[in-house]
């Protein structure tokens, strides 16, 4: 008795075991919950069971791990999978909340640009980062898809922060060899493929488990065909992600036809230099014509829906049932700082807008249901990031990626009146909850927040 | 020199001085910021001067008052006005931020009137009222237009929450007496007029000092003509505040012209019952033609403009430059529960996304400033509700109603990177700031949070 004591109780210290409602999504049912679940946790991060409450002592006989070592959450708390942030430029968190009064290509030339420059200053850069790492995993992303800037150093560290405070993430050293602000924010082709090159093997070499690179040419406005081309050879070779941007705002979709006559749409333009894989993600694509999301149907690219940003800049309103209808994965992502939010929430809550903006136009459009907007935010990010064999549900096998959630949070921004149910006080907190609910974040089996 | 001392120190406890930044509108300009300001507030909570900071010595001789008794904001903090909410429905904060999936008519009638039915029950009503006034108050919300339901004894009831919790108000009883829930919630033509007399004089003779009636016909589809006709009456002969809803969805417009097939237009009808008064705020206005429009300016009565509500219930999109070209007065307003959020920075952000839908919509649509929508949820609503004499800026003889901002509050959701100006703050402030950087509430020179 007293050794297998001490086994259980050597088996608990690798194992972390929750009672209580857990909610997530499938790619059957946009919202699945679960009342009064066990969910365990292995040592290595993952969830090893989902079983029923009530089965406790069968589940712990089974598990090994001591019936008195669960944590139980209370009746107004759940779990949920973590956020997945699919599109966010770390770089301009600096001036998240301002300067939301230009179009796209006046937007970067005046704010944007002038900003990034400066990260070529390593202490500006780990200031910045780390506000954003701290921030975006407070407000509950467990897995962010950044953009950093055209600086290789001031990348790495990017990476480094986000692998020291626990958060999964893709880190792109953005790439831009025309269209830049001229000497201040531009890079030689050969300097661009050298500095990607020297990201790459840098990152990979620190080994980090949950931090990644991503192959970051920053549009086509920015890029010659050069430098896409030989940036898409360097994915390929690496089996890496690349991520850009599309279809962002009808001026550049113009701007793009001419300075790439020779392709018959933006689509075409990154499918022609190879840039269209089944680990690319693209931001936005507000005007992408049925033709166009067929090709990313067919590449298994996706698309990262960023619905502040489109309202903020005017960019446009993505309908986003067309783009399911196509079978194209999507996301969704809160694009700081065209987005003035760092919190997924606000992205949640901007695509149902975004939705419902185009159901006023347009009184036959089926809108997107805030169980399908809380799908996006969770699966759908992990499937368009290719991380849904890791993240984005509570699947036995996944990461334990998750967020735990007191809507009756004390001094927080939700009064609960009745005794609501699960469903309820998960659709309260998506709309009226913010940091303040999220008591702790995992990632990977990790507690990151709080610290 | 010891009686000079006394004198001052007992005029020091009548007399509040700050300084440091204050940010307001003026009917020449959406944003005046006064740095390093002096602001006086005397003893009836007035505005009693507003000086410059290095004048301190003269003007602390001129009021008297004690130089080391001012308060210094810190250079992260400004006063602005309080936020105005222009309508918002008390009753409905029970089940805010759910509920959003039906259009205006089937909403009422399938999650409104049965909520608002309840409020016959005192308990009930006390304890959502308290948590809406208490949350209002913290969000920033000094003056609040509510709607309550038709029971009399509960809207007492949420006058007397407000006035002891210091919020400045303006509650109406609901009066419908047609279209309603069968048996439940309806209410006879005498009846109502009834109750909203015994309303209206219980809650004069209370005297409080900033808590006061408004007639409330909820809207031309619940209300008969004998009783909008009726209810015109008692407001004229109480010279009173009216507020109902206008032209907030396509199929409401259509059943008030079969409703009221003699009158022109849904403005029409509220004036052929002489409802459009000078002391009059019509909540919506979606679909209101130029003729309409015309008509509001020529009575003096008001919009509310509620953006959160009319995305989220698929309404419509408000277009509020044409509104404000025809010089008709517009407020913000949050309509809980149509529009989830209690808080009207969510007003001041909706506002902005739906102009700028409108400009997706059409590139030459010449979008609302952020420093526009600063003035429409301060001063505008102020100007909406006909209090624009006592509230809505730092105007010298006003009511002090002003919040006290940090945004660079601990624990608060705004990082600062840089060493922004005022402005940036503002902004910073309006597009991402939440309660916490609330430090304090005035309404009427008292501080009402914290309490
Ligand atoms: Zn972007
Ligand atoms: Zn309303």
């Amino acid at each position: 008795m007293a050794a297998s004591e001490a086994c259980s109780s050597s088996a608990a210290t690798n194992f972390k075991v929750f009672r209580g409602t857990f909610v997530h999504s499938t790619q059957e049912d946009a919202l699945v919950i679960l009342e009064d679940a066990l969910l365990g946790v292995d040592s290595t991060g993952k969830i090893s069971f989902v079983e029923k409450g009530p089965e406790l002592e069968k589940v712990s006989a089974k598990f090994g791990f001591n019936p008195s070592a669960v944590t139980q959450l209370s009746p107004q708390e759940f779990f949920m999978p973590g956020l997945v942030d699919t599109h966010i430029h770390a770089a301009q968190y600096s001036f998240a909340g301002t300067a939301l009064d230009l179009p796209l290509l006046d937007w970067l030339q005046t704010y944007t640009f002038p900003v990034e420059s400066r990260y070529s200053d390593l202490e500006f850069a780990r200031e910045v980062y780390t506000h954003v790492v701290k921030r975006t995993l407070r407000n509950g992303t467990t897995t962010a898809c950044y953009f950093a800037t055209i600086h290789t150093d001031a990348s790495l560290l990017l990476g480094e922060i986000a692998n020291d405070f626990g958060q999964r993430a893709l880190v792109g050293k953005v790439c831009m060899d025309r269209n830049g602000l001229h000497e201040h924010y531009k890079e030689e082709t050969q300097e661009s493929l050298d500095e990607t090159s020297r990201f790459i093997s840098e990152l990979i070499k620190r080994k980090y488990p949950l931090v990644k690179p991503v192959v970051t040419p920053r549009f086509a406005v920015s890029c010659t065909s050069e430098l896409m081309l030989k940036l898409a050879e360097v994915a390929r070779n690496n089996n890496l992600h690349i991520q850009s941007h599309i279809s962002e705002n009808k001026d550049e979709v113009k701007l793009v036809q001419e300075l790439f006559p020779e392709s018959e749409s933006y689509t075409d333009v990154y499918r022609k230099h190879n840039l269209l894989t089944s680990k690319t993600i693209m931001a936005h694509g507000c005007y992408l014509s049925d033709e166009e999301l067929k090709i990313f149907h067919q590449t298994g690219s996706s698309l990262a829906h960023c619905p502040n940003s489109n309202l903020s800049l005017c960019s446009g309103l993505l309908d986003v049932r067309k783009v399911l209808s196509h079978k194209v994965k999507l996301g969704l992502g809160t694009d700081v700082a065209g987005g003035y939010s760092p919190s997924m929430l606000d992205a949640v809550r901007r695509t149902r807008d975004t939705s419902k903006a185009l159901k006023i136009q347009d009184p036959a459009y089926q809108t997107l249901t805030w169980e399908e907007t809380f799908r996006l935010a969770t699966l759908g990010g992990s499937q368009a990031l290719s991380m849904d064999d890791q993240t984005g549900n509570f699947a036995v096998g996944k990461d334990f990626d998750a967020l735990r959630v007191n809507v009756a949070a004390p001094d927080g921004p939700i009064d609960l009146v009745q005794n609501d149910g699960p469903k309820v006080l998960l659709e309260k907190f998506l709309n009226l909850g913010d940091d303040r609910n999220i008591l702790e974040v995992y990632v990977a089996g990790r507690k990151v927040v709080p610290l």
